[in-house]
């Protein structure tokens, strides 16, 4: 047994740890572990918005090009595609990309090819636009696997697991696995504010204040055998699609600033039998009281609880981040207004 | 808005609250308060016991006998009396006595008449007699309400109400309430112990650990209308039940080493419309994790959740006391071996 946070990322605590130090969870899970010389990663979600099925194939050509550009130098380490509609009743295709470095994110970015097409103003008819980065430190962001082989997401970019850690299976383990939460609160500041480009009407730039809280939250159930596919598909998937529906169309009141609740797809757009949630919130605090007592979530929970050891197969994962503020960066161009964070930013103009 | 810990009971902190400095709950929640004169409370659940239906008259008559005993000088100040089946098939009578100054229960204790019945090799047929004694000081027990006045309980022995409290409506707020938990996490430490005496082996004492935590959590329905009692009844109740039933029945597994949920009766035995759990733990914690993830119990809370706003004049309660070693006595007479703190008992002949 041992902790979360990787031993140089241990520092002596001015805040507890919720569990006492005898604490001893019911069943093992992993964390994903990265070398010292890792100290920031960045997560690049960059999507495609269309309405009408007609733009459907323009769509999978530009997000096809999005994920040419990530292989050209200092590219991601991994990615993964995904599709999902919002609450305005849009289509949007996200290829999210990780690194394990924010030099090479930042290379990539500024490459002729990708900034070329991102800074064009050429249109395609019918299509939006978007790019939604969060680059947080190692000290700020905590993964949690009950697997140890093929991570997703940015488990896929680091060097390997942890044995059984501690802090899981009780509510306020996620914020006890940040290792900056050892002496910090991480509350939030400020605002997200909307910086229209008076000089490009069509794009806009959010910006995001201190300790915006990210989580993807991921299922896999493409291992799993018929009979708990369908127990997973009929008992389980219907609550938490409830739970992500709620947090779409309401999560304004909660402190949910966007969820999108995404199936993964190839790049032909055909479905995976993967999905995950992404979802930002106003803060790490917000997050937490919304999972340990919203009754679509706490459902969900059960539901799952109940079936587990006949899901024996289906993967659960998650990663949650807190970001500064400068280590966010949020655009978009020609998106509907309450597309991402856009919804809830206010507009300084 | 105020801490639920009182002025007088503040201290610098060595261990952090689990909510932030800002966090407002959604919804108020007050706790009862005493005077710094009161420095410690005694609880006193005095029980009668029997199996066939033909006893239930000469156990009544013991319980009316329990609570004319009350009447003596330094009797409780607050008392009430319930009937609830246990896992063993036997029905128990209990009355619990409040005491806001541990001398006079000390004085009442040993009154004559209290003692000498107590202590007395006189039997009655069919009935067994126990006696848990839990005395738990004020830096070691809290208290929630919704409601300010007629407070039940541990409430019904203090000077009155605070008012509205920010530690509530989270998991974790429990502890936070405790003033205790400023400082110390209140571990457990060794073992149930019982203790027969050789010298009338109907005679069983159990001896406490450190930091056993008791919880009565209530449900007084009495003051509902029709349709709100019915809602109570048939979509809460029953969820209530199969948790207090998992409890009574593998609570050992989960550190709980005795549910009662009992309902209220009156002195001729009929029931009132009042019940709640009494329940015994091996730590706070124990009881933290099963509350937080037990699916029975999220069940039942999220049905009360779903139906909060359409049961207004239900009052929900509770008493949490997390008591040491010396303030706990458990005695038994004629009692079967898994009663109450019995069952978990280790012997040490």
């Amino acid at each position: 047994m041992e902790s979360a946070i990787d031993r140089h990322l241990q520092c002596p605590r001015t805040l507890s740890r919720r569990a006492p130090d005898d604490y001893r969870p019911p069943f093992p899970i992993v964390v994903a572990r990265a070398s010292e010389d890792v100290t920031q990663v960045v997560m690049a979600y960059v999507g495609v918005q269309y309405r009408d099925g007609e733009h459907r194939w323009e769509a999978l050509e530009a997000l096809r090009r999005i994920v040419d550009d990530f292989a050209l130098d200092d590219g991601p380490g991994h990615h993964d595609t995904t599709e999902h509609r919002d609450a305005a009743g849009y289509d949007n295709l996200v290829a999210v990309g990780y690194w394990r470095d924010p030099a090479a994110y930042r290379r990539w970015r500024d490459h002729p090819q990708v900034a070329g097409r991102w800074e064009s103003d050429e249109r395609i008819d019918g299509l939006g636009f978007f790019r939604e980065v969060v680059a947080p430190r190692v000290d700020r962001f905590e993964t949690l696997y009950p697997f140890a082989d093929d991570l997703p997401g940015v488990g896929a970019v680091m060097d390997g697991v942890s044995g059984e850690v501690s802090e899981h299976a009780y509510w306020g383990s996620m914020r006890d696995r940040v290792p900056r939460s050892q002496t910090d609160r991480m509350a939030p500041d400020g605002t997200l504010t909307a910086l229209p480009d008076p000089a490009r009407p069509d794009r806009v730039v959010v910006r995001g204040h201190d300790n915006v809280a990210l989580i993807r939250s991921g299922q896999d159930w493409s291992r799993t055998e018929p009979g708990e596919r369908e127990l997973y598909l009929h008992d389980v998937e219907p609550e938490l699609r409830e739970a992500m529906d709620f947090l779409r169309d309401r999560g304004e009141r909660v402190g949910c600033y966007s969820n999108r609740y995404v199936r993964n797809i190839d790049l032909d757009g055909h479905p995976l039998d993967q999905t995950y949630a992404i979802s930002h919130w106003r803060s790490l605090d917000r997050l937490e009281r919304w999972a340990e007592s919203h009754p679509t979530h706490l459902s969900l929970f059960v539901a799952y609880v109940r079936r587990a050891r006949r899901l024996p197969l289906l993967r659960l994962y998650h990663e949650v981040s807190v970001v500064e503020a400068a280590d966010q960066s949020y655009e978009y161009v020609g998106c509907h207004p309450a597309t991402g964070m856009l919804r809830d930013a206010e507009s300084i103009i």
